[in-house]
């Protein structure tokens, strides 16, 4: 049992390589990183079978330790899986590099030549839980955006995050480049996400990936610079004016398509003008398709004339991300009690709106403060891939540095270039 | 005497009526925000009398309670300081409007219209101390980019603070918009600032501006999103293949412009190639300018041969913002220690070089990790009025969001405007 003092400083020691070996990473071109992701597309490919026995025995500790079914399909890596690992990978190869971008410049008047150029972040670490793919998206976006990058995946996933790593490993070795561009600190429990978090000066930036909790308490502890994400209380609004069959489609795919995802609507808003005629079809959809709805009086009042279940919504439902097969359902007088509603118990991720009218569109697009605002949209679509920016290692759901899905660019940072010609300041 | 429970709660409520206040700025026009400035400087000027008045008794007082001479010469307001101030909003607000840009957007395949675009950042926090130009600063940069601010200027300038806030008030209230858009929690000292700086979910970013302490506290306590600013121990590197011309009155121009900076040198560094050549004139000059020399076993024999006074540098020198008259020189072997050297004791904020060597200059400004590099250049260039950034609210040495001088944008934050036309996630 290592005390924390010792593992501080066995993780301040890993932070210090990282940092040197981050240096190694300046200077490199795009193409060049480029061959270190596919070395490690290639070395995933050649170990799936130790891979998945590795998986394996973290998957059965785990369910023997009754882990949920929802939290083992994140855990369990199959051969199909790995391959997909693997491309997920050769795709991020192929992304224009983010780094070595003039994003401003200018010839000053005294004649000197300013320019503000991407560089990379330094030493990224990534916090998440029983969850390998995210141990490969996170080395892959990392070095191709040249940095060193620490991972800790949770003891859950210990075994599969280790057998990957190896294979970042591997892939550096043949390329030339330093191991200790890539780490894992599994190994060093809550006391080592607690050092990293602490590493001030050697760790750049930190993000944790993960529910509520996991992130709170990463904020929480953290002396590092972190982006918080994903936590999505995502409501979707029917104005009264809104295209009811679109309207149906879109609050069905935001609330079903996929449950335990943070860009799934948790809260559906109707206009009163509308809500007769509107709710009992799409309740009873979504009954049908086995959601449970948390309904307001009127909700519950519609729901019983259609023999629709629904329980009686409280202040808790308003609030909660349920990442479950239930929605919140409430009638609101107008777009302004929505806009209300939504400033008081979002979460700043996706917020949508079904209407035809340019200015109720207009007020709840400026009004409302979230990552991303999906106009006659589902709220599904707040997702790197879907927005065209390839790969993404989080959604921020912050408003410092990047916001909503961060793609390869959100791991870099900028660096001003002052070129003279023995200029002096008078 | 308030307890820190009460303190917490009242500054919440502070932050919660900042944040209801904020919502009145989304959507205004840059004109609109424009005007709100252009009336805050006509307040300042209106009230020149009462804002002099008002730091003449915070001067008296802290000049009694025997503050240094350099806080006081920035503690002092004058009619004319005054006047400049309010020049200074009238920048501000002739500064092109940094919000509803569109930042990246597209049309996808799927025919979805996304786009990125700037929007305020909400509430913004500053602390600082016993400067009350920060305060007219703060206020322009963050009403101009459409967000509540919330300042704390320090006891020693209170009543400076708060007659500038008047100011602010009555602008606001001449252009009907909240006056709790602006607000000063000066009278609520410490505890105050400590409970900005847990007000997760009320406050979107603090910035520390000030001394290295006063960073390193706002840093630990802050929940908050917060930016680090100014610290700078910046280094000259003389290169061996310099103009030695050139790189005399850089090093003088770094040095002895200003010394209480953050972007002045504090550190010199000489190729051992040029250092006998090169140092008893710049040493000589130094000298004449008043700069006491802190100097390595080389350095020091240099300067002995000329009689130049010269303390020996200890580790401690190297580390050291001086923001004083004083330099430490070191003789480096080449450019890849110089870049060692920098690597350890930077604070990264402006590292500069002078050479005439493209390679020299290609390593050092791809190795050096800051904010800035001056190339050929004085290492006080580093100020968004001389990057053409108009305007700054601090100088960023953290890597998140911004590094280097901030302008508007950095008040700054996205919105994805994800438009559909009914469309869902297959």
């Amino acid at each position: 049992m290592m005390t924390m003092e010792s593992i501080t400083e066995t993780i301040r020691g890993i932070a210090r390589r990282s940092q040197q070996a981050a240096a190694s990473l300046r200077g490199t071109s795009g193409e060049e990183r480029k061959k270190v992701l596919e070395a490690f597309a290639r070395q995933i490919d050649g170990d799936v079978a130790a891979i998945v026995a590795a998986n394996a025995q973290d998957y059965s500790r785990e369910e023997a330790q009754g882990m949920s079914a929802g939290l083992l399909d994140r855990l369990k890596l199959d051969a199909n899986r790995v391959a997909s690992l693997a491309d997920a990978v050769r795709e991020v190869a192929a992304l224009p590099d983010p780094v070595g971008i003039t994003t401003q410049g200018s010839v000053r008047p005294n004649g000197l030549h300013v320019r503000q150029v991407t560089v990379p972040m330094g030493v990224v670490g990534m916090v998440y839980e029983a969850r390998p793919g995210v141990t490969v998206d996170a080395i892959a976006l990392a070095l191709m955006s040249g940095n060193a990058v620490i991972t800790r995946g949770g003891s859950a996933a210990a075994l599969s995050n280790a057998a990957i790593v190896e294979c970042a490993w591997r892939a550096l070795a043949e390329v030339g480049l330093p191991k200790e561009l890539v780490a894992n600190i599994d190994e060093y429990g809550r006391e080592g996400v607690t050092a990293l978090l602490e590493a001030r000066g050697l760790v750049d930036l930190v993000i944790p990936r993960g529910g509520a909790g996991l992130i709170q308490t990463v904020v929480d502890k953290a002396k590092v610079p972190v982006i918080e994400t994903g936590v999505g209380n995502c409501h979707v609004y029917i104005d009264e004016q809104a295209d009811l069959g679109d309207a149906l489609e879109i609050v069905l795919n935001a609330k079903t398509q996929r449950v335990g995802v943070c860009n799934a609507a948790e809260t559906l808003l109707v206009h009163q003008g509308i809500a007769s005629e509107f709710l009992p079809g799409v309740l009873g959809k979504l009954d049908e398709a086995g959601i449970r709805i948390h309904g307001c009086q009127q909700t519950k009042k519609i729901a019983a004339d259609g023999d629709i279940p629904c329980l009686e919504a409280t202040e808790e439902d308003w609030a909660t991300e349920y990442l479950s097969a239930d929605l919140a359902v409430r009638v609101v007088q107008d777009v302004e009690e929505a806009v209300r509603h939504i400033s008081q118990y979002s979460s700043g991720h996706t917020e949508a709106i079904c209407s035809l009218n340019v200015r109720a569109l207009d007020f709840f697009t400026s009004s409302v403060d979230a990552a991303a605002i999906a106009v006659n949209a589902s709220t599904r679509f707040t997702d790197g891939g879907q927005l065209g920016l390839g790969a993404e290692i989080g959604i921020s759901t912050q408003k410092l540095h990047a916001r909503g899905p961060m793609g390869l660019s959100a791991l870099t940072t900028t660096k001003w270039i002052i070129a003279g010609n023995g200029h002096t300041r008078p």
